[in-house]
């Protein structure tokens, strides 16, 4: 049923219920998790309408307790858009009606659908990145942990998937938490553009009632407003774009880690196992531990990471203006918050219960990560690095190539002995501490 | 020729030439633009060199000559990468060997091409990324000209492709005056990731010699560093697609913008023009005025947008340690700022030269854009809001539908009649200090 | 449950509930897709098992009684995937081994469940691109007949969306029936590839039983055979992005429509329209007539042309073999599967739905439509092309360009007057009988 | 220079170079690639104005004269598009009327550039598509002897990266060569639709000249036309959509193959090698060889598999029409085919240098492989293979699983005992007979 609609809801003929399917779409889903902030939104809404008089007092506390109410039921469950019903947005409204009458009716007045779903998009996106950088901080810490605990293990270090020089457990689940820490720049800037208040831009042309933005923006705890009308509405599509470039760099980041840990427990490394009840079996073949869950974790976070071409392709060449494919932003990104979620507290759990092989290194067919240290050495006794790679390439070619010491003396900032760890999360921090 | 290769360049057979030009590809074509910035990373790194006691004060006054003189014929626009030498790095080192003899074989003492290519393309993205927000800022100026020139200019503004409601050209350009401005959240996203020092990090593993990390990030004016060494060899291609969401941000506000352009210029609209030299004709129509350069620019622009999955695709999957794949985030990216850049001007060319359409709500088929008043005026009168749609809704559809007054007077903040330029000027400039 | 677990259900920890939950995700909603696909191949399998004796008529018997037992309460709807048993293979193994016992637990000789799941989305994706031509053939001939109805209706025609030549809506439709048509080329590739039996490649590697692989792809009707079991895994994945790629090119033909329809609904254009119970209001404007179907066809259609590249982010860079990753392939591709014949579905009742505008080049404003007329009448009098051009050229800079005759002579193939429509329509058929 | 255009060149102001630079672009260069094509359809598109009456048999000897004069140009590698000059279609013109004078200013009466460069693009992309065959062909042969060479050696077969069951060089090389023949349907789809002749169309809307099309058709070469006029202009930018989707089908075998060497030519691995000269040295680790080439060639196609959701950003959202848009399609295009041709070559050349690895199996550690093995064995024994399975599952957990026989006998179609290469042979070379 719309709210807009004078006609009969009950002779509708099949082709009427039929666009009603085709248009309604998936909505009665994902509305749901906008019925928060769309509740918020009419509070802060009605006691702008009081403050420049469009409500009286009276109306405005009848109002307030109506929605009061309905906010009540979201919380413990209990509300759902009902069958025929097109969005939140009349959902709402129209239970405020039933309960309140008049009042109802008059709270609409100064703004639009489009701008309702504006800003409850945008207060939904700014919590569930504070969610999101929740679950990363839980993922960060136990990397950083892991890195703590391992730095003295020692680990084959790849280029080109060649053995190169020696690394550490240490530095390996170190980057990866300073991965995390630098995917927040993204974060923040999804969260930056969310943290401005659309609402009084109406249909995306603003409105001939003295509304006061300034008023809403407070109330609503925005930083700011997107001042020009025009582009508040411009900002659908594009903020839900920008987040998911958000959400798909902590992905990047998943998938990326994810590979490495495939990769790790092969057997043909072996570096790092799992207890058998995280692992999966194999229908035909009774020795498997499979790494199912990072390989899921890996396709997941790719599916993410496809998001912001997906929007893009929603969203582009389209003129200045609502459209109704906006609609479908919600059934793109929603599923894609909710994922990574998953993705991060499974990580999590994961990352509880990673057993890391030792001294892996004392093995000989990894001497050769250890050509770099010789010519170091060499070049510490006077010899130009050049001339210096050159003698240890021949010993190399020749076969004659050995190193004794298999204990690594790494200083430098960042390196084997020298993690910085602190540093790291002392970054990380400060960048959360930007979401307030 | 490659340094670290000891065979005869001389003798090399056919499958050799292939191989070399199939490897190298277009490297002596972008690693051009890494010139500067590689030579600066020397300097740097050679004082850091003789910080650590790995130089003499004499071979560091030597190779700072050198690696100066390499510099003004990047100036002066003589420097090459020669025939068969591998890249910006070797030429570098060539060169300054040749010059200044043994010291030129010492300067790759504790680094690897891999951070070499990672410092210099940070230093280039973060000049880039300055140069694109000073043009962005033009634009920016051109649009706020715009908007208030125009700002009692009105305009159909239209939802579903459908006539909704009175606007402006006014709001219309200041709507893509506050979309740049929103867009640099992306680009200081992708700023502060760049704005982190990788020299140290090696070939990814880091280093056995003391390197002093700090020093060199310090000297060459980056606000911190990628701490742990395998993190920062991440960094490699994951900057890159960064910076390529930043400008697929601004680049989605100009293709949404030639969009509009070009149906605006449309003689079913006829809303704007421009001189006949800045449009183009055809091969069989003479009276056509083509609005290439806005479809070229949109097409453009949605190169630019393709380029994030581009280099996603090209990066996803790849367990951690460096790949040689990255060598071709130089050839999808370095296009696309040049690109955006050129863009950028000639948008700016346009806007200087845009003529507006008078007095356009004047014709009678605009009418209907003014429903939503009459709508209001009810409400203002104490009729609620849905019965009001009611009333105006009946008038409509039986073509007694009338509005005299075709003036506008909305006045809240972002509204046709109080545009608040000067607030979304003040929040341009403030995000643009953040780039220091 | 799985059926290769030995471990008690139970006494599942939370953790391993997690886990559960987080490795089936999807797979009890879009395996029901499955159903049928699965059984027939068990019905396949198992005869063949029968054949090469690793069934006796008994048990091959058995098996089939029960196998079509289940199958028939796939075809009344009855058939789940219970709580907790992981995939639909399990389940129709499950619920036969309940029916039949032993011979229950025979049936998974000489396959895995990689082979099946392969085999069941071939047989589903041959079924659904049947289904998805029939219903392209319906749009088809509806834009046919709209084509044939309308020959006669002329309509301006734009270049670089400026006037340029006088079209029809013969032309328009026509040619849109002529896109589905090409399309049809996609959707034969991706047929093709489906139409080769993957089943005997067991988990990738084969089987150490003598499989009949040619006994199967003759009972289930395949035109031949993924022969390289290695190969036969690999398709998994690739046949979905082949499949996604088809279905994204009819997308691409209904997104363009859909944006042409948008446009000339436009009161600008207003050149076609439809009942107002096929159209949507606003919430605010109460005369809006809104094109929301035609908005969320284009805007499902574009995320339909996401699809390929989501499924390339989904399973690239990954080694030969099976991944866990693949899983995912089936909720991005049969959603897609879905809602393009939803699509298809509404455009067939929009196309019998479409009213058009008379005489719309009548209208003064599109008299420039008719400058190449002009010049080719010239040229057909003796002067030369771009003699005739620059005459014509400069009438028009003159306001000096007159036009009398607003009827159009155009007789060449495809033309105006001459659109090929049972040329179109005869091609279309020939390749939809291709697809048996 | 502009052949349309009144203005004198000798006059423009430095805003009408920067509209010239950026509107021709990078034409200069990719139209090149048209110029055999454009001149072929010049000799075609003449015929046929003769044929019709608008040259004279006279005319027509000077403009086929003239026409061969400019093609032998373009096979001698003099031709250039000269500077100022817009494309290669008005170069030709020029050339023409400039070595004979009148009828150059004729040939252009019945068509426009937009028809000239969709029929020039067909053209190409037919020639292009065979080429990309020829190559495919090469390396798919190599494979197949590869996969016979090698078909006894043994080689683990892994399924979630994870130790799995045997399978054997045969297996996999064969597997690819099959892949590189199912790639084949999609570049069928390809040719078919770019096999049609678009010529006739003119800007889009055809043209009041007699034009006659199926003469056209026949000269050329082409199997059809594109009836509908409108249609044959959309075909602009989907035909090079649909031929980068037929490239990535390639490139994304390449890719999977590459992925696959990377990991094999690892040490952990050590299953492939190639030549020293084949491989990169390290510029700081002297015992490097990097499989440079596979990482290059996966980079490579990866971006080629980028390049169908380019072209889809690129012409998405556009309405019916010609475009200036349409102009990029040739920059994202045909780099992308050239790059697929040097990797078709550069793979053709390492894979006659592949060395394998013998035995590989008669290491303990690949134990685990046989347990199908075993398992199948209790299967035939009369166990059912639910029973079997757990049995062999027991021994694996207790560490008592052992496997005498290292040697296999897989005897079903494209099981390692029986390849079924010629049969793959077969398919291949039959499909590439219906690219006459």
């Amino acid at each position: 049923m719309k709210l807009w609609q004078n006609t009969n809801p009950d002779t509708k003929s099949s082709i009427e219920e039929m666009v009603e399917q085709f248009t309604i779409g998936q909505d009665t889903i994902w509305d749901l998790y906008l019925a928060e902030a769309d509740i918020k939104g009419s509070i802060a809404h009605t006691s702008m309408l009081h403050e420049i008089g469009l409500l009286t007092t009276e109306e405005l506390k009848e109002a307030h307790e109506g929605l009061q109410a309905i906010l009540k039921t979201v919380y413990d469950k209990t509300f759902v858009i009902e069958d025929g019903v097109e969005d939140v947005h009349s959902q709402v409204e129209l239970l405020l009606t039933q309960m309140k009458g008049e009042v109802g009716k008059k709270i609409h007045a100064g703004r639009s659908r489009n701008d309702q779903s504006l800003l409850d998009i945008k207060l939904f996106i700014k919590a569930e990145l504070k969610q999101i950088v929740e679950k990363t901080e839980n993922v960060f810490n136990s990397l950083i942990d892991l890195s703590e605990k391992h730095k003295n293990d020692l680990l084959p270090g790849y280029t080109h998937f060649q053995l190169a020089m020696p690394s550490s457990f240490g530095l390996w689940f170190g980057a990866y938490a300073e991965s995390l820490s630098d995917d927040l720049e993204l974060i923040l800037a999804a969260y930056a553009m969310a943290n401005k208040n659309p609402l009084g831009s109406g249909a995306g042309y603003g409105s001939s009632f003295p509304l006061n933005r300034s008023f809403t923006t407070l109330l609503l705890n925005f930083e700011s407003m997107n001042h020009n009308v025009v582009y508040a509405q411009m900002t659908r599509g594009k903020i839900e774009k920008t987040t998911a470039m958000a959400l798909s760099g902590i992905a990047s980041t998943l998938t990326k880690f994810s590979m490495d840990v495939c990769l790790y427990m092969n057997q043909n490394f072996g570096f790092i196992s799992f207890p058998k009840e995280l692992t999966t079996g194999s229908s035909i073949m009774p020795h498997k531990k499979n790494p199912d869950i990072f390989e899921l974790i890996r396709a997941k976070c790719n599916r993410i990471q496809s998001l912001p071409n997906e929007l893009t392709l929603l969203t582009n060449n389209l003129p200045s203006g609502y459209h109704r494919d906006m609609q479908l932003t919600k059934e793109c990104l929603f599923p894609a918050i909710i994922i990574l979620k998953e993705c991060l507290d499974m990580l999590q759990v994961m990352l509880e219960n990673t057993s890391v092989k030792q001294n892996i290194l004392s093995d000989e067919k990894y001497l050769n990560l250890f050509t770099v240290e010789a010519v170091n050495e060499l070049v510490l006794s006077g010899i130009p690095f050049r001339e210096a790679y050159k003698i240890v390439s021949k010993q190399v070619e020749e076969n004659q190539f050995v190193y004794n010491s298999k204990s690594i003396n790494h200083t430098h900032e960042g390196s084997i002995g020298n993690l910085q760890n602190d540093k790291i999360k002392k970054e990380f921090i400060k960048k959360k501490k930007r979401m307030i």
